[in-house]
C-alpha cells in the first residue's frame, strides 16, 4: 500500500474471524458512507441510519437486490472516527457458519464494498493517526502469538510502551541539537566542539538504543520460538520423553506429522517460549536404507536447531555409537551450549552420576540434566533448563521494553550508527552542523521506527504480512 | 440440559468464535451480574458499569489479580434481558490470536464465570421464551450449512418460518376441538360424532402436516449432503472429472485424503446441495494386492453412495469389465435410480450415440450424460442431472416450509398418527371424548416440535449437539 497513491476513505469489508465454522462470525466494513451503504442489505435501514456511534443494533443482513434474509445479526456501529481505523465503521456480528459469514459478506460486496487488502484497516488507523507503526506491527503480533508471554510482550507493544521510550529518547536527541545549536547561532563564543557536545549524554542515549536493539533478540525468541531437536540412540526414550513434553508443556497445535521412521514435529509451551520440538529417528548405524535415510534426516535437522536435547539411557550407559555423536555434537565449544544431555531412565539406574563423570572425562563440560520420562522425575529441570538455554544464547541486554521486528531493530541500529558517526565527529572536532547532521539522522531513523517518516517500500513491507481484516 | 435442576442465572462464559488466528475473536458471557464481573478484568470498570444497553465500550482486558494488560478490546453491552439470551450479556470482540482469546477467556473464568457448555447461551433463549425449539435448531443448522441454499432454508427457520406454520395447524385444531366440544356441552341435541366432527377439515391439517413430514428429506439432503461416487474403470478420466469438479463447483472444504491407490473425497456445491464427492481407485481385474485392496475399498463404498457416477471411455467404448460392473450396478431397477453413466471424452469421440444405443440394448433404462473433462462439455448437464437425481431420490411432497431435523418429523409423524387415529374413531361412531383426546395428543406432539411441552431428554439431545459458544 502506498501512501501517496491510496484513496483512504473507499469502503471496505472483510470477514475478520477464521472461516470454520463456529458459534459467530464478523464481517468488518470501513470507509466513506459505510453506514448508508450496510442498509443497503439490512433489514432497519433507519434504525441503523440513526444509531449513535459506539453503540449496538439488532436486525438481519438481507440480500441487496431480493431482499431474502441471509441472517440475524447486531451491528455495531462506529462513527465520526472514533474508531479503529479512524473512519466511519460497522462491525457484523453474525452466526459463525462458513456459508452464513461468506453469505453476509458478499451482500457486503454487492452493496458497494470492495474486499480489503491484507492489514488494510491497519494501514488505515496509521494514516488516520490513530495508531504509529510499532502499535501496527504489535497488533499483527498480538494475532500470531503463541504463548501468554508472547501475547503480553505484543501487549506492552500495543499499549505503546515502545512508541514512549522511543519518543523519549528522540526528545533528549532534539535537546542535545538544542544545546549545540546554541553554539552555532552564537559563534562568537568561539566554544570548541567538543565543548559543546555532551558526550556523556550522548553515550546514555547510544546505551539506551543499544539496549533497544539488543532486546530483539528475546523478543524474536518469544515471537518466533525456538527449533528444540530430541536426538539420541533407538530406545533411549526419546519418543516417551516427546510425548510426555507435549503433555506436560500443554501442545500448542497439533501439528504432528511424518512417518515412525522420519522426525515428527509439534509446538509446545516451555516457560513461555513457544518451542517447535523435534522428535527423531534413533541414531544408529544400519544396514537398513530407509532407517539410513532417518538417520540422514535427523542429521540434516540438528543445524538448524536452537537447541539438541541428547538422550542417554543411563541404565544402559555410553555406547561406542553415542560416543560417535557425541563427539560431533560437543566437538566445538561454540556448539556445547546448543547441547543438553538428557540422562533418561534415571529412577532406574544407580548411575547416573558415575556416568555424567565418563562423560565429563570424555567431553569436558556440557549441560546435562537428570530425567525419567516415565515417572515424570526431573521434567521441570528440563523444561527449566531449556527455557534458560535459550535465553542464555540470545544473550541479550537487560530491558524492559523490547523492540517488536527485525524492521525496528534495523532502524534502532540505523540510529547507533548515526550516533557513533555524531561522537567520532565530534571527538575529532569537526564542525556543529556535521554531528548535528548525524543526530537528525539518528532522529530520522527512529521517526522511520515508530512511521512519522517512512518509505511505501516500509509500509508494504509492514502491512502486506497482516492477516485480511485487521 | 435439564429444566428443572438448571441454574439459569448463573455466570457463564464460552470462545464464540474459532480458535484459529485471524484478525478478530469473541468470547461471550452471560448471566447475573454479567457486567460487574467482566468489570473486574477491564480497565475501564466504571465506563463499563454505567453503559447502556446495546453500546460499545473501549477499554483493556486486564488481568484481574496482576492488572496486566491482555488485549485492547471493544466491549458490546446487553441490559434488560434485550440479549441473544434475554440475560445481561456481554460480548468481548478482541484480537483473534489464539492465545489471545484464550487469554481474554481465561480472566472471565478468573472473575467468576464458569465454562459455558455446548448450546447453553441458547439453552437460555429458548427457557427465557426468546426463541422456540424450532428456531434453536436452526440456530445450528445456520452455522452447519454448507451451501447458500442449505443457509436460506435454515434462515427461513431462524426467522420463525416453521413457527408460524406449526402454529397456524395448531389454531385450527383447537378450533377442530372447540367444535366437537359444542356437541359435548349440549348433549341434549344429540348429534351423531360423525356429523359433529369436520371430516374434510381434519383431512386437510393431515394433508398439511404429510406435507411437512415429507420436506424433511429434501431438508435433510440441504443440511447433510449427499455422497456421491465416481467410479468406473482405470483410464476412464475418474480424477479428472473429479478435479474439475471440485474446481468448476466450488469445493467447499479442501478436505482431500487418501493415498493414489485408495479413494479420495472433497466436498463440492452441486446446484446448492452439499456434496461429498469420492474419486475412486480403477475398477479393474488384477494381481496387485495393494490395487486389489483399492477396488475391493470401492465396492464398500458404493451400498454408502446415494448416487454413483459410472464414468466410461467413450473412445474405448465398453469392455468386458465395464459390463461385469454395470451388470452388477444397474442389476436392480431400484439400483438404476441411484446410478449415472458419464460417457467421457465425448468430444473426441464419434461413437457416443452407438455407445448409449448398444448399453440400452444390454442394460434396458437408465441415466445418462455425455462429458469431456478436458473440454468441459456437459459439465453443467452433469450437475443439473446429479442434483435433480438426487432430489428425485427423496421424492419429497412440495412444501414452502420445510422441517429442520428429524427430531422434529418424529414430532409431525406422531401428530399425523394422532389424527389418523382420531379420523378412525369418529369414521367408527366412538364418543367424541375419545376423538377430543387424539387430537388433543396430536396437539401435545406439535407443542413437543416447538418446545412448548419438552422433556429432559429431547433438550439433552437438541442442545448437545450445539458448538460451544451459541
Amino acid at each position: 500500500m502506498a501512501k501517496e497513491t491510496y484513496t483512504p476513505e473507499e469502503p471496505i469489508a472483510a470477514i475478520a474471524t477464521a472461516l470454520v465454522p463456529a458459534a459467530l462470525g464478523i464481517v468488518r466494513t470501513s470507509g466513506k458512507n459505510c453506514i448508508d451503504l450496510v442498509s443497503k442489505a439490512f433489514s432497519r435501514p433507519k434504525a441503523l441510519k440513526s444509531a449513535q456511534g459506539n453503540t449496538l443494533v439488532y436486525g438481519w443482513i438481507v440480500d441487496c437486490e431480493s431482499g431474502g434474509k441471509i441472517d440475524e445479526v447486531m451491528l455495531g456501529v462506529y462513527r465520526n472516527g472514533k474508531s479503529f481505523t479512524g473512519e466511519e465503521m460497522v462491525e457484523i456480528y453474525c452466526h459463525g457458519g462458513t456459508s452464513t459469514v461468506l453469505g453476509v459478506y458478499n451482500q457486503m460486496l454487492k452493496a458497494g464494498f470492495r474486499a480489503a487488502n491484507r492489514g488494510e484497516y491497519t494501514f488505515r488507523a496509521f494514516i488516520n493517526g490513530k495508531a504509529d507503526l510499532t502499535k501496527a506491527e504489535a497488533v499483527k503480533e498480538i494475532i500470531g502469538a503463541k504463548t501468554d508471554q508472547s501475547r503480553s510482550r505484543a501487549a506492552e507493544r500495543l499499549q505503546g510502551a515502545l512508541n514512549s521510550e522511543i519518543s523519549s529518547i528522540k526528545a533528549e536527541l532534539l535537546h542535545q541539537i538544542a544545546a549545540i545549536e546554541v553554539g552555532i547561532e552564537y559563534p562568537e563564543d568561539e566554544h570548541n566542539i567538543t565543548e559543546e557536545v555532551d558526550f556523556s549524554a550522548l553515550n546514555a542515549i547510544n546505551q539506551k538504543l543499544k539496549n533497544l536493539a539488543g532486546s530483539w533478540a528475546t523478543e524474536k525468541l518469544y515471537q518466533d520460538g525456538a527449533a528444540v531437536v530430541l536426538c539420541g540412540k533407538t530406545n533411549a526414550g526419546k519418543s516417551s520423553l516427546f510425548n510426555i513434553l507435549l503433555k506436560e508443556e500443554r501442545a500448542i497445535v497439533s501439528d504432528i506429522h511424518g512417518t515412525t521412521r522420519d522426525w515428527i514435529e509439534s509446538w509446545a509451551n516451555f516457560d513461555g517460549i513457544p518451542v517447535r520440538l523435534f522428535d527423531t529417528a534413533g541414531l544408529r548405524q544400519t544396514d537398513d536404507v530407509i532407517e539410513q535415510n532417518g538417520v540422514e534426516r535427523t542429521k540434516e535437522l540438528l543445524p538448524q536447531a536452537d537447541l539438541v536435547l541428547y538422550v542417554l539411557d543411563s541404565c544402559a550407559g555410553l555406547s561406542g555409537e553415542d560416543e560417535v555423536f557425541l563427539k560431533e555434537l560437543l566437538g566445538e565449544n561454540e556448539k556445547t551450549q546448543k547441547v543438553l544431555l538428557v540422562l533418561n531412565k534415571c529412577d532406574k539406574s544407580q548411575n547416573a552420576a558415575a556416568l555424567t563423570e565418563e562423560l565429563k572425562a570424555k567431553f569436558g563440560d556440557f549441560n546435562s540434566v537428570n530425567v525419567s520420562a516415565k515417572s515424570g522425575t526431573g521434567l521441570r529441570e528440563l523444561t527449566n533448563k531449556v527455557a534458560s538455554l535459550l535465553q542464555n544464547s540470545q544473550s541479550s541486554e537487560n530491558s524492559t521494553i523490547g523492540l517488536g521486528s527485525k524492521r525496528q531493530k534495523q532502524a534502532v541500529e540505523e540510529a547507533i550508527d548515526s550516533l557513533n558517526h555524531a561522537l567520532s565527529c565530534a571527538e575529532l572536532g569537526f564542525g556543529s552542523d556535521a554531528v548535528v547532521q548525524d543526530i537528525e539522522d539518528a532522529l530520522a531513523s527512529l521517526g522511520e521506527l515508530t512511521g512519522e517518516v517512512t518509505s511505501d517500500d516500509i509500509l508494504q513491507s509492514v502491512f502486506s504480512a497482516f492477516c485480511v481484516g485487521k
